[in-house]
């Protein structure tokens, strides 16, 4: 494949004609098309993986993803990013409608403009600049989902598992997230803690207080496993993480008579933990502690789950100083490898590979007027293209 | 005082006069210038005790009390009892008025007829019959007042402590309570639990579980101070009483955020307790626990008490025994000397002397068509007959 043959292609007209797509999550709208057109001019083999199944509140939803490689060489460099976005929220609320793209004073409003189309459209122009000086001494390669705002269920992490399944080795990947806190380049995130919460309900039998031996009272058994679950030390810290921590979010009974002896109790817990654990063995400790108190006392106790992402840490080493040394290279500062924040695709991607999130300063993201500056999409390519070509260089 | 000169009392009549007299608790309504005019003419010194002051809700209020004496020799022996009456309910679902007192099929009907206007009836005719037989070895009394239904805060309370501060004897003393269970004199009540409701919140600092080094969270402190609260023994238990008993009736937060640590936790516990303890001496230990709680985790606890009653035991003794021998002999079983059920006013009676209840079947007190058989009521006047003549024998 020749230099001339692959186009060079704008940051900032990129992001806008991806905006235009309102492919509010789940639904894809052309958006993937859009991709998959440039990438295959670009000179990528383009797969489509739609997966499909119960979706957020169980509706029946089919999710568009790409997988696109560029070369067969050793290393592949992925990035990773999702062309759904959030709702706009009331629209007359904006300065601009959200899809229309506008440009004024420099700024790009618009829904998804830095949640994470520009950080798409910025590693696609960094890519084409990247080919238009030759070919890479590797292979470069996109996952890209259209179900990363919504539950999460069909999207990234059915691709890792399709390509894990297949034997496709990904040596890094760079997830284009917001991940910078005030200035482009200030912040990449290399790792993230997990979420889980719990619901518990002790199951009791109400009755008069005057003859409590014709009752079994479940507050002082969630009283009793609440305190029991909080004491507990679940670690003292994990290398760049703060020790895990579990915080009791509620306790309800509800009972309004003084005379009564309420029939059950309830509470909720949410635990943030660090790489040291992982949401299912959380899970086996607290079904172990409550079936302990129920052993003790007696009385039933359930319990629900639901984790919302696992815990993952990118060690420091060649791919992350590499990363950290082309910010600096291209914006003059060094970013911070921080772990703090929300949960992210990485979450998947790092059963893979090493994964960072490196992309646009995220203030606006979510919000009213989503907005990022045309320069800072300029920029971001140009670090973008830095990083690629100091990961090509030493890994 | 020749035996001519007092009137023989009719119990049934005695009754309906009383219940026609709609004395709702704090209203008077002249009931207690019909019990007067009675005792006076029974050779009764009879003094009215007026207290007044914040109510139920703090509306002020003034309570009319008696207290009549016939007599100067020792022993006293007092009956003691109430004129007020809890509200009728809705009187379109009585079958009779629920203040006209009407008699059907021997079964008198109306608010008050078991508790306890029927009961202070039959005292007073059993007085009226013991007089006509002659003079009596010892001295009669009534403590009377118009405040047991309701807030009980002007009303034997306070007459018990103008009599103490007086110096005036009182030996022993019957309340007209409606102490049988299933038939007439089938159970006498020689002693109540003590019952204390006590709220608890603890004040912590709201914030987001991600962060909880800048939150302060109350849900494990509630939790684990009612735990240990729980697990407190109060006492093994008193002569004729259970162990002493704390049950938490409710803990509340009420925060539907699974990412927010509350900022504050309520509890309510509720204690029955035996006369091993008071009142005052069981606050203070929930304030010390409390207090020793928010000295080791910063948070702020504020109490709240509500004492609603007292522990007391009358030992067994002459006088339980005297009342125990009079029942058996008129009705021919023994009644259980029983320490169950709710609060009375000889709560504040035992500081003054022995203390007991005897009275009618409660069965139908404070419901829709309360009633008594006149059958009962002429029962019961025998009984207390009896009872008045051992107890002179005996004492």
């Amino acid at each position: 494949m020749s230099r001339a043959s692959t186009p060079v292609i704008d940051p900032v007209e990129l992001t806008r004609d991806l905006i235009r797509i309102p492919s509010v999550t789940p639904a894809d709208e052309g958006a993937m098309d859009v991709l998959e057109r440039h990438l295959t001019a670009l000179g990528f083999t383009c797969r489509r993986l739609a997966f499909e199944g119960p979706g957020g509140e169980g509706v029946h939803t089919r999710i568009e993803n790409l997988y696109a490689r560029r070369g067969t060489a050793s290393p592949n460099l992925c990035f990773a990013g999702h062309t759904d976005v959030v709702p706009t929220g009331p629209s007359e609320q904006w300065s601009s409608q959200p899809f229309t793209a506008e440009v004024r004073d420099g700024v790009l409003y618009g829904r998804g403009a830095v949640d994470m189309k520009g950080g798409i459209a910025a590693w696609v122009a960094a890519v084409s600049q990247v080919l238009a000086d030759g070919e890479p001494e590797g292979s470069l390669s996109f996952l890209i989902t259209g179900d990363e705002e919504g539950p999460a269920l069909h999207g990234t992490k059915r691709v890792v598992e399709a390509l894990a399944a297949e034997g496709e080795i990904i040596d890094a990947c760079v997830v284009g997230e917001p991940s910078s806190s005030q200035q482009l380049g200030d912040m990449i995130k290399v790792g993230r803690r997990g979420s889980l919460n719990t619901w518990i309900t002790v199951h009791g039998k109400q009755g008069h207080v005057a003859y409590p031996e014709r009752a079994a009272n479940p507050a002082p058994v969630i009283a009793r496993l609440m305190a029991r679950l909080n004491d507990h030390v679940l670690d003292d810290g994990y290398e760049n993480f703060p020790p895990s921590n579990l915080e009791i979010t509620t306790i309800d009974i509800g009972n309004p008579a003084t005379n009564i002896i309420p029939a059950e109790a309830r509470a909720r817990l949410n635990i943030r933990f660090n790489p040291s654990h992982t949401g299912d063995a959380l899970i086996d400790w607290l079904n172990r502690e409550a079936g302990a108190m129920q052993a003790e006392t007696g009385l039933q106790i359930t319990l629900e789950h639901l984790c919302s992402g696992e815990a993952f840490l990118t060690e420091p080493g060649a791919f992350v100083a590499a990363v950290q040394d082309a910010v600096e290279a291209v914006v003059g500062r060094r970013p911070e490898a921080s772990t703090t924040g929300g949960t992210s695709d990485a979450r998947f991607i790092r059963t893979l590979c090493p994964v960072l999130e490196l992309g646009l300063v995220g203030q606006t993201m979510h919000q009213i007027d989503e907005r990022v500056p045309t320069a800072e999409l300029e920029t971001l390519t140009a670090v973008y293209r830095q990083v690629i070509e100091t990961v090509f260089e030493r890994l």
